[in-house]
């Protein structure tokens, strides 16, 4: 029987790019679950880019991850042992555990999973908060219509992939950008958008003006930087940016300089922040809407993995370069 | 009789600052009403951020003005000669006739106004686009509530000192910016706002802070630039910002470098760009809610005036660099 948790520490705060050296490994007892609490063998960790943020000292969306503690995140795993009458041996469930192969954690943090319906890993990608994240902001914030043409920055990504299959779904001209031809080629040949633009090749601002020849009703952005800049002169009249990320920005150690902010007063753009948890009261109409999709097959989705906790910090520092394809999993088990 | 019309056109397109080079005085026949038409002999001409706009190449919120074409804008005056059944000699009309002291228009681009109800130059100001801006902007965009703080640049001009009484008339503590004593001393002791901070002396940011000590809920952006740079590094969560003006844009021939923009995510703020037009159909609404204020003594409105219409160059020039106390007017009449 398996007695020593392995866990990944964050062991110094990255001055710019993620390095390896951020974190440390280590192993420690698996806890006992106290009162009212579950204790969960982690199956699958989900890695993404929010965690850049709380690796730096200042305040994001939350607290920054303290100097040794365990870095923050989302898992799916069973439940092992259980005081809290809600659960039992077996369950299969959604954590914030964090970056470790086991952990307690009160019965209320936890969130069952339907292990039939979809596959466990999906509640960490499509049908998580990835898929809920692309679900509120396209449909709340983006609010697109028939015939409008819609533009997915990190097209290929958890959270770009399912926006631009929706959008399909909804009658939109879909345009993704994305980073290299593989990604480019399966964002149009799988996913289905009507176009996909690699911003790592020249005349990005030419060649994504070609693929929108009625300009651009609503941004989802997941990137920023120049991308953003340059889609911002491409806005039409009463259009829509979500911004939903801004990954661009998270290594950079100085901030970028917007130069096209003019177009929101001239065309009257709308640009809106948006997380998640601004709907947390709300995920399961958003989970039931994906799974429809998913189950009538209007949605691919594709899992980018890698094996092993000793893995997770080389996971992360891939994601952040961009190099994953598809949602970025880390297999535990 | 007066037989001749003085005109101001566009004689050149300004390189970054306006110069009186840039236009042109010239005298030309009144012109003889067509049918459904109306001769006007304008009274007031009203002086507007927005036109610098219309003196470049490039479109912005319209055409812009052809070089040799009279200068655009808005003007009350007085009706000479009706070939329109809709109006009659002595009637007053708002009109969009642009800089010059008779024109022509059809009946349908004019509007008649109450000069008993209010001085017919208000109804170039806080009666007019300015106040009905104001109105929309705050209303529909800002959306404040009882207990937030409201931020207004530009304070002490034709749109941001209707914006900061309202806010103050809606329960928010109000804080605006402006530039140089006077204009501070008359917003927070003539217009009743809670601080007013001048831009132009040091420590801008410290200060602006130690106003709104909850943060900012609300920010209605005249100006843009710098200080709406700074702004954004202290809006609240969900807080808005309505991008009303850029003035310090306008005459500048490099766009700003915003770079701090990450807070539109991290605080997830609303940014939205708007222009009076886009309410034409309800201006109605505005000026009866305006008008109400008004009568309840509850918006002090004051005007800056040039004279004579070989005044309106350098009545723009002044309102461009903030010279201006108050909605900038050319007495024509």
């Amino acid at each position: 029987m398996v007695t020593m948790n392995r866990q990944v520490l964050l062991a110094a705060r990255p001055q710019g790019a993620v390095r390896e050296e951020n974190f440390r490994i280590v192993d420690a007892p698996i806890p006992k679950p106290g009162d009212g609490e579950v204790l969960v063998k982690n199956d699958w960790l989900s890695l993404d880019p929010y965690m850049r943020g709380r690796m730096n000292e200042a305040k994001s969306y939350a607290t920054p991850v303290a100097i040794g503690e365990v870095m923050v995140g989302q898992t799916v795993g069973e439940v092992l042992e259980s005081r809290d009458p809600a659960f039992k041996p077996g369950d299969k469930v959604l954590t914030s555990l964090g970056w470790q192969l086991h952990g307690a954690a009160k019965g209320k943090t936890l969130r069952k999973i339907d292990a039939v319906r979809a596959p466990a890993s999906y509640y960490l990608g499509i049908l998580g908060m990835p898929g809920i994240t692309a679900w509120f902001g396209l449909t709340e914030i983006g609010e697109p219509k028939a015939g409008e043409t819609l533009v997915v920055s990190a097209a290929s990504g958890a959270v770009g992939s399912v926006v631009g299959q929706l959008g399909r779904s909804m009658g939109c001209r879909v345009v993704g950008i994305a980073g290299g031809k593989a990604k480019c080629d399966y964002v149009v040949q799988e996913l289905g958008f009507d176009a996909c633009i690699d911003h790592k090749v020249g005349n990005f601002g030419e060649r994504l003006c070609e693929a929108c020849p009625k300009g651009i009703d609503v941004d989802f952005e997941n990137v920023g930087g120049a991308v953003l800049d340059t889609l911002l002169g491409m806005m039409n009249l009463s259009s829509r940016i979500v911004i939903c990320g801004l990954v661009a920005e998270y290594n950079a150690t100085e901030p970028y300089g917007y130069k096209r902010l003019r177009s929101i007063l001239v065309n009257r753009i709308r640009m809106q922040g948006m997380l998640v948890f601004d709907w947390a009261d709300r995920y399961d109409e958003a989970i039931e809407a994906l799974s429809g999709y998913l189950g009538a097959g209007k949605l691919k989705y594709r899992e980018s993995i890698v094996e092993g906790i000793d893995s997770a910090p080389r996971g992360l520092i891939g994601l952040l370069k961009g190099e994953n394809f598809g949602k970025q999993l880390v297999k535990l088990a």
